[in-house]
């Protein structure tokens, strides 16, 4: 196996993917694999259960949310937020620190929405996150994204809205470091970074806002419809909400709860960005202030060293290192699953490189 | 193992199980597992294509269709048809054969669409498939759901609709014989039956029909963002991608193909009518010319006899025979990776409760 630094889907733990592997051709006795087993059977009850009960305890969740599973990814939370809780006389506030927040913003506007950008990093090309906002007094949320991939720039702090509720994209830095939900109307976050494989998204809802939902809507565009059934109105994409127990349970058992998966989280990038900044000859992309503890991207001095670094540490077993393909660069995406041998390997490779051709 | 006969999710072909298993640590060779792959890599890219081309093959598709992979269910294309096949000022058509058709007119209803109904079969508890329709010359199109895996009732021949394009949810028959596509404007089905795990929706495009897509739909819900990004807008549910790839292959190589498939589908099923047919004690549901080959839905002379049956069954190693919550009875689903031999020992297990019970 290589050391896997892909953006998502990414590296997932060893242990989970060995269990799974185990336990394929007979999930916990029923004579069924996993996926043959009906989603109303006790099996997926109690998998779907065990999964939103370890969500609850990881991010410290009041009884005021409650844990949804959803399909479509985050991209279709960025037309369900607004439909669902922004009335057409309401003002939306956006954060836009690009990518996912622009798609976000521009969905909103499809549906006709009123958007206010409290605030923007695009006069630097996203490099940044904003420290100064615009808040509309009654706004019906302010949305941002806590971690963008692409730019590898996250929230270190979130601001201070008030009693707006804040809602976010937390697809990938979700369950990576301790914060308080509180003040969180809603929470979402596509799987396959730090959850599992592709195919779920998490909805975390304050029960509040689901009196704002619009009986109008289409049946599967309603939190409520979910949020009634336990996610189950439907058939649920149950092989990843089962893989996403199993690695929640990896985060809580082995690894030992969100605080030492932070403290972990951030002596990996701590040594992946004092690679970079020694030296000269790699140069971090973002600002200081705003890196990522999950999406490292550097540049290195020209691009044909960057063809050359992405192909000499695959063949050196470590794969997933090229930058998005509309920022170009490199990327080492260091999600929870992702180890600090691995991270410690990358950087021994980065010196190496940076001294045949520095 | 036991013989799975759950309505979806389903039983799956052991070698195709056996398969994943095997390769579920390092994919092709990539070092990486087939759920921590990227969906851009080489990899991946080479998975969805497989199941696009297979797809092609075994309906026969011609260039006019498109082959896609959403998420969602079946229940999500109940609003996205309308949405984006049927215009305002249109009138679309619906067959209603009960539970699944029943939720697809309510949501053509809620998005204020003009729903005529041709033809219903709800003055007997949606027991038989109608013949008689009363079509709208101009309409939309004519939707129907092929097979209705809680009533036991499937379509034998689809009714000729002129040049109004058949829509049809085909979740529960898909694959499972062969039929004319070049009829339909549109064609998806819930993977959960006959073609893999849950957690994506094959929809088959013709592509004419991506004219009607109106610009101003959420981008998630438009088809033509899947179309022209060939199901990778976002990133698609790839380990159910990758399931429904490998059930497709052996589909094609180890069954042998749509006419073979077909010819066992309509044995197993001719085999387990006959058990309920014969010496009175078991009661077929649907009306005979109605009989579903997926989901054979019958009773015992009274409601503990049933409590028995299912209990007694699972005892003997024969599980998910308890028929819908909403109907009662016993069910059992005999879909494409049902075996000959599965049957054969319910049918064996049928005769001696009878004897037993009678």
């Amino acid at each position: 196996r290589i050391y896997n630094f892909n953006a998502g889907p990414a590296a997932l733990p060893l242990p989970v993917l060995e269990e799974i592997q185990a336990e394929f051709l007979d999930f916990k006795g029923s004579g069924m694999s996993i996926v043959e087993v009906s989603h109303r059977s006790k099996w997926f009850d109690e998998v779907i259960q065990d999964a939103v009960t370890r969500t609850r305890r990881l991010l410290g969740l009041g009884d005021q949310f409650q844990v949804l599973f959803l399909q479509g990814g985050a991209s279709l939370q960025f037309c369900m937020v607004p439909m669902n809780l922004c009335s057409r006389d309401q003002r939306a506030d956006y954060v836009d620190t690009g990518t996912w927040s622009t798609k976000a913003i521009k969905e909103a506007k499809i549906l006709g929405r009123s958007v206010n950008v409290a605030a923007s990093s695009e006069d630097k090309n996203f490099s940044y996150i904003p420290e100064k906002f615009h808040f509309t007094p009654d706004a019906a949320y302010v949305h941002f994204t806590s971690n963008n991939t692409i730019k590898g720039t996250q929230w270190s702090a979130f601001p201070d809205t008030g009693s707006i509720p804040m809602i976010s994209d937390m697809s990938s830095d979700i369950m990576s470091k301790v914060f308080d939900p509180s003040p969180f109307g809603l929470i979402y976050a596509g799987a396959q970074k730090n959850l599992g494989p592709a195919g779920a998204t998490l909805v975390i809802i304050r029960r509040d806002m689901l009196d704002r939902v619009p009986e109008d809507l289409p049946t599967m565009l309603r939190y409520t419809t979910f949020a009634e059934k336990n996610s189950m109105f439907n058939t649920p994409p149950c092989f990843t909400v089962y893989h996403i127990g199993l690695v929640l349970k990896w985060l809580e058992e082995t690894v030992g709860g969100m605080a030492k998966m932070e403290a972990l989280n951030r002596e990996k990038a701590a040594f992946l960005y004092e690679a970079i900044d020694s030296g000269g000859f790699y140069r971090g992309t973002a600002e200081e202030e705003s890196r990522s503890l999950m999406n490292v991207t550097f540049r290195l001095p020209d691009e044909s060293l960057e063809v050359r670094f992405v192909r000499e540490a695959l063949e050196n077993g470590m794969g997933g290192l090229k930058g998005h393909r509309s920022v170009g660069g490199c990327r080492a995406s260091i999600y929870n699953s992702t180890s600090l041998d691995a991270v410690k390997a990358l950087v021994d490779f980065m010196k190496t490189f940076a001294k045949k051709y520095g």
